[in-house]
């Protein structure tokens, strides 16, 4: 198996090779015959390639059976000229990763961490499915100093297509999907919610499917965080709202991230971004980064197992207090992941 | 001093009664003369005259000093055909309401209301200021079933217009504004920032200026809510991050709107919806609708004593454990209502 590891800037390269240390380690112990190869994407490609997403990178991707990503960004190329995230659209693009998987549960024990009082945070285990490659992320831009404007679209077929991949996921949860839009106001909204619901009394009688507006959404998901199944939602709308909820859960540090493919493997990387201000001090936490390796092993690589082990692993630990700072322990990046690797060996 | 109250659908007529009554009480004890007219909009405007803004509201809310609106929408104008909210956009472009202020302020003893832990969101006290006159809302829009489109576009003007309103209260509070935006991916955001930052420099170098990308304010808004004084943001953001906000300070049901005008003494709403489920039953919390009659007082009529004397009024009724369910209280709309006359007079 083939993967490419691209970490990027940051904290991106310090979470990555805990990412690797991991996967290295499961496969010693599964019998995997995994091979691994890195590439620079974002702020660091810029510096070196003068591009968010080189040629050389685009097609070791392309590739690879699985991309693994740290993160990408930085105050350092914040002054015009091109962006590191830029790179991570392409890439996205490029390997048609639509599919963007982010599961938000609450580790049990870990209730002292959220922001929300334990009772209302408790049971917390959502998946948030945020369709990546539409909307107004790539519809065209216009970019000017004294007018500027983006384009926000979406056809019916892009919109099944994610669903699809909600509501079959919600036949191996608890068959409840709330669908996130602002189909009061938008035209996209109105397409989004009509696709959903054709789709749901077509194909998937047996889903319960409910709407929430989007404004309504990011109350709910703080008063009752528990209440939600899979929640389903276009891409400007699931990047806010999985960000949110991922806090609500304790620390964005601990969530992974899965962007599936119809052709490709697919793209994991922590839902967390570069972290500039704590890069280089090994305060990183890498269990975002873990968890995405561990999604890559089980949609990219069929090695279910595999991935349930790392994911045990991380579990005991978080419950036996070895954590970064950010979760209250007192472990560097590395020495998590020593720890994840020693359970699982 | 005439004043056009737009009750609306759902809790709307509601909380307008209780509004009103409160501001007919603050008219007799400060010795305004007040005058009230009501006018249909939103949904009962759909089923009286087929039209979510009929002309003859539009004519009445021009001619007026202020606008007060309960609120508008209800599943019943769901199934296709003219949506109710359509009125409130189109009043708000009328009006050129353009600056919507929502001020998100925890009432001392009401800690235990919040989600949060009480110690993260003690304190809380921020200004949302939101654009809310362009951006995605005021687009083109394509209707369609296979493909559908909406188009966000800001100009440099409307930006400097908005960011302006957002330095100037700052100057009355903390000095400090953030300003949010997707300046990492959109095109808007991109001029956005750069006028926000522009206008700084030149007019307000004594306030004190960042800028923080929408994903992560939804993360930071809920991890330490009292560390914010103004935020600045577009339009369907704002939408967004003040109801969560709002949630975060106890009850979306205690949250005021202003939207002001250049050339309209502006439109003041409670930021909650039309709440379909609780209408009709005395359930609905004035306050947000009570608190928004005093932003009216202050800001349309230039009373900011009488303003100031509702706002005392809200708050002892709410010390003193008057309020609705939504706020662990046992009182009806219009009691509450009734408690706030009665201190006032
Ligand atoms: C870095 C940025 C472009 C990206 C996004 O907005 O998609 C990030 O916030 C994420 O959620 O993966
Ligand atoms: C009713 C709706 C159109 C409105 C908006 O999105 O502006 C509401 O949510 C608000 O925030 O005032």
């Amino acid at each position: 198996h083939k993967i490419v590891i691209l970490p990027g800037d940051g904290i991106g390269p310090e979470v990555a090779a805990a990412a690797r240390a991991v996967l290295e380690a499961v496969g010693s112990a599964h019998g995997l015959s995994l091979s691994f190869e890195s590439h620079d994407i974002g702020g660091c490609a810029i510096d070196a390639h003068g591009d968010p997403f080189p040629e050389s990178t685009a097609k070791a991707c392309a590739g690879a059976d699985a991309v693994f990503l740290g993160a990408v960004g930085g105050p350092k190329w914040d002054g015009g000229g091109p962006r590191p995230e830029a790179g991570l659209l392409a890439l996205r693009k490029t390997l048609g990763a639509f599919a963007n998987l982010r599961p938000i549960t609450l580790f049990p024990g870990l209730e002292r961490l959220s922001p929300l009082k334990e009772e209302r945070v408790a049971g917390t285990d959502m998946l948030i499915v945020r369709e990546l490659t539409g909307g107004i992320y790539f519809g065209d831009k216009v970019e000017g100093d004294e007018t500027a404007s983006d384009l926000c679209s979406y056809s019916r077929q892009e919109v099944e297509r994610i669903a699809r991949i909600a509501f079959d996921a919600a036949r191996g949860r608890k068959r409840r999907v709330t669908s996130v839009d602002k189909a009061n106001v938008l035209a996209t909204s109105r397409l989004w919610r009509n696709a959903v619901v054709a789709l749901r009394d077509a194909e998937y009688p047996d889903v319960e499917l409910d709407h929430v507006l989007v404004d309504a959404m990011a109350m709910k998901l703080i008063e009752r965080p528990a209440a939600f199944d899979v929640i389903l939602t276009e891409n400007m709308f699931g990047d806010i709202l999985s960000d949110e909820a991922s806090v609500i859960a304790g620390s964005i540090g601990l969530a992974p991230s899965a962007s599936l493919s119809e052709s490709h493997g697919g793209l994991y990387e922590p839902i967390h971004g570069s972290a500039p201000d704590i890069a280089g001090q090994g305060k990183a936490n890498p269990v975002g980064a873990i968890l995405s390796a561990a999604m890559l092993l089980r949609h990219a690589l069929g090695e279910g197992e595999a991935a349930a082990a790392i994911e045990r692993a991380v579990s005991e630990c978080l419950a036996a207090g070895i954590g970064t700072g950010d979760v209250g322990g007192s472990a560097s990046t590395q020495q998590v992941a020593e720890h994840v690797c020693a359970r699982i060996a």
